[in-house]
């Protein structure tokens, strides 16, 4: 039987678990959101942002008044302060999922999204999807070992990023400008959001073994 | 005299204010680099950045350190982790700027900025040094009515930024997709170096009063 106070811990870990489900949702609706331009699904993104931000701001309460009245040391120190940037990983995959449901609203009737990269921008929502999945795992098993197979999906999202680039580049790319900005930014926020998936699940290896994990490329 | 324990925090604060430093100097010569197509320039941004990252990384040990053998309460505790957060964000400032300097090195000799917006980013690289300039200084002296004015440099950020994306969507915009691009990237590592100045600067705010001012507006 777990005593009071890690029962507190466990319950932080349910959250963050909690909120990697709905960063999965909030990216994945929005990819959705972005291909077919739906904007009410666009809206929904949007607007249920404030709920993972919720989440986050009551954690930060519990953990600064669990601190403060626990005073945990080693592990549970690390529990503790390690969770809360987790959390702000987490809500900052939330606002990545809002800026690109912004984008499918701001394009709205239209998609913001030419033929030509919509394999790439769906590939690239999966893989965000998928990293996500697997970084709430990780945070629920506390294994180590998948948090170290992130890295192989986050190079996966950098060759889709590139990818994106090239097809942008290309001499028959027909759409102008305006496209190409839209899709800059929508792959740089993919990005972004598998980067700090990947973050999330290093900081489960550091709370397991104590080691950081080499630190993610500088992106 | 302060104690030892506050004696460290104090060390603390110190390491903070040199990170805006550093940062401050990161970005304005990565600007200059952007601007002149200044290669070594943009190489001594990407290479330096390592110093900020290790001053982060022992901030990080320190602080996990004093916590654990110094076991903080109230005001101390919320001074050690908020330490750690506004550390978190610096560093962040400093990959940013990093990625200005990346564009310059990758576009070199050419510059990648077009007559047509060089103000338009010389003056983001401008509001991008105030800011953390003020940042800095609010971190120095604790001032609480200073870091609400940071506010204002960051809503004149967001002007430019849409001020870029006008330029480019004009229709006398003649460079073509390439340009468009770095450009839209720039513009964004700008207005996100922005953006962390401010949650620094709000982040003095809580550290004094213990209110968290109304987050930043999600960006």
């Amino acid at each position: 039987m777990r005593d009071a106070f890690h029962q507190e811990l466990d319950a932080l870990n349910d959250r963050l678990v909690e909120m990697t489900r709905l960063v999965r949702s909030a990216m994945s609706r929005a990819t959705t959101a972005l291909l077919d331009a739906d904007l009410s699904l666009a809206e929904s993104v949007i607007s249920h942002d404030a709920d993972i931000n919720q989440i986050y701001q009551d954690m930060e309460r519990s953990i600064f008044a669990l601190m403060a009245t626990q005073q945990p040391v080693a592990v549970d120190l690390r529990v503790a302060i390690t969770a809360l940037r987790m959390g702000g990983d987490l809500e900052r995959m939330g606002d990545l999922a809002v800026h690109v449901a912004k984008i499918a609203r701001m394009r709205h009737p239209e998609s913001a999204i030419p033929a030509e990269v919509r394999d790439t921008i769906l590939e690239m929502g999966q893989i965000a999807e998928r990293l996500v999945t697997k970084t709430g795992s990780c945070i629920a098993s506390h294994d180590v070992e998948q948090a170290k197979e992130l890295d192989d999906d986050d190079d996966a999202m950098d060759r889709l990023h590139r990818r994106l680039f090239r097809v942008l580049l290309a001499k028959d790319w027909a759409h102008g400008v305006e496209p190409a900005i839209d899709i800059t930014l929508t792959g740089r926020y993919y990005e972004r959001y598998a980067d700090h998936a990947v973050r999330v699940a290093r900081d489960v290896v550091y709370l397991v073994t104590g080691d950081r994990p080499e630190s993610a490329a500088a992106s």
